[in-house]
């Protein structure tokens, strides 16, 4: 927080944008929104339907004036790869400042959790897992047991952090499948998680027969290789690399990142691949996703894992 | 579609962008992808996680390679409401097009909806009336309502266009309230609306007992009134009007527009407003939410209509 104030002076967040959130700590839409969060303080302004402080607006001349107000500074700061076209065109136009893109900074300031939020994690993730372990998917088509998972969450004050993935047979093969009709067969994959106070969890389980048995253990192997070995101090990319070389040993190759860092969104900024080049802290949080895709079926596995006293804890 | 091409010769969309689905009718995520519109075709750029026919990438620089290629036009349209600032000096620096904002024709072009779609509001609207209109309310929370009729939609294959409102007594006196732990008394008010096929519904239900009686009746009548007065040829923002003399002279003033075009997005792009200066038209679908807000209570009533033959019809 301390460094992006070196670079500007006020940072101006626009709605939609997970960063109103983070500042603001309000729930709901809050449609065509402004938080400008300066060192000391965050004002609001938005529209007369939200409910809470903030300085209201009546129209759009209204709303100007408080813009020009609250910008009335040398350096904003905006989130460039959320703030629109248009609304930077509008934004700039209005105000004398010097506009500054900090989203590498915003990003960054939300890779290491504070402590509540680290706790909403790990409720977020005690949702998902009582959903997910007591689910009985005999008989069930992929759509129906996903509207079954997020109606669980729901049931428990929380909604679904992502779409849930839930594939059957040789649909456990992409990774990125749309629940379909087709109906319980194993190999089986659930990929579901939990929003819960405003964080997400994101937990993948597989479920094989026969002869996915080997493979599913050298999956398994990767995960807790890829969790001991994510230290405090370790680079990301090479967590990557070391997992990597195992499946690669084993004659397999990695279709997608290693994990990512998860928070406000599932994919909160940061993924664990071969170029990633910062180092993993205390109080990141991570999803942890080893996975094989062979033509007919794949594996994934998914866990997440908080770095506490200089070692990557499974949030349970 | 045809005047925008002489606009520009080709359209690029990033996602997360709801004209990516509306271009494409791919469901699913798509993350990191673009939809690049011709006149007579569709070119989906993607990474190799998702599913469907697109021309996969699997680096930038084979991205990079592909947007080249296919934005080698003179002028290139872009979503400047939603493209975010860096994605648009992005594409601009690897291009030599002209790029030109197009996010009022895209609009625009949504706001007729073609038969398909309408079919499919059709659908999201039957879910919701089904579920809304089955619920037991008596000795429920707001939230419990909520995640009740959520998991209504989910069990009908649908889900929540919005985030659903549940209002018991002095909380229906805000528009935008979030759902707590309050159990249910009247005057109660429920807005939902399921999305199916990629189509919203807009729903609200106003319940009141004794003296809300009468004012309920007059937000009733001023949401057929509205309705009779959206004529084909119309001026939007004249219905508006017609509407606001009427609750004038019941001495209560509109804090919100009496509705909006719905589509792919809840809130698709226009409002029934005062200042909108756009005409009904044939095949135009609109929530149609008339309210009154006082102190101590609030009453809204919600209709979906589509423009048919000249005439809003209300959507059930």
């Amino acid at each position: 927080m301390k460094e992006v104030f070196e670079k500007v002076d006020a940072i101006v967040i626009k709605t939609p944008d997970e960063n109103f959130f983070y500042f603001t700590r309000r729930y709901g839409t809050w449609e065509n929104s402004y938080a400008i969060i300066f060192p000391e303080k965050v004002e609001i302004i938005a529209p007369p339907l939200e409910e809470g402080k903030a300085h209201f607006y009546k129209n759009k001349d209204e709303m100007e004036k408080l813009l020009k107000e609250f910008l009335n500074v040398a350096r904003v700061g905006f989130n460039g790869e959320k703030l629109s076209y248009r609304d930077y065109r509008y934004l700039k136009s209005i105000t004398k400042a010097r506009f500054v893109d900090v989203s590498k900074e915003l990003k960054r300031m939300r890779l290491v959790k504070r402590k509540e939020e680290i706790e909403a994690i790990y409720r977020a993730n005690r949702i998902t897992r009582s959903v997910v372990e007591n689910i009985e998917m005999d008989g069930k088509s992929e759509k129906e047991l996903a509207a079954e998972i997020e109606c669980g969450f729901l049931r428990k004050n929380a909604t679904n952090a992502f779409p849930t993935i839930v594939a059957f047979g040789k649909h456990t093969a992409s990774p990125h499948h749309l629940p379909s009709r087709k109906r319980f067969v194993t190999p089986a994959l659930i990929d579901a998680g939990a929003k819960y106070m405003g964080y997400c969890a994101d937990l993948t389980r597989s479920f094989v027969k026969g002869r996915g048995k080997k493979l599913y253990e050298i999956v398994e192997e990767a995960l807790y290789m890829a969790i001991d070995e994510m230290e405090e101090g370790r680079k990301a990319g090479d967590v990557y690399e070391i997992v990597e070389k195992f499946f690669e040993k084993h004659g397999y190759k990695m279709r997608h990142a290693l994990g990512h860092s998860i928070g406000i969104n599932v994919h909160d900024g940061f993924s664990l691949s071969k170029k990633a080049d910062f180092m993993l802290e205390e109080n990141m949080v991570f999803a942890v996703e080893p996975a094989v895709y062979l033509k007919n079926y794949g594996i994934r596995i998914e866990e997440d894992v908080v770095i506490k006293a200089g070692k990557a804890r499974i949030i349970r």
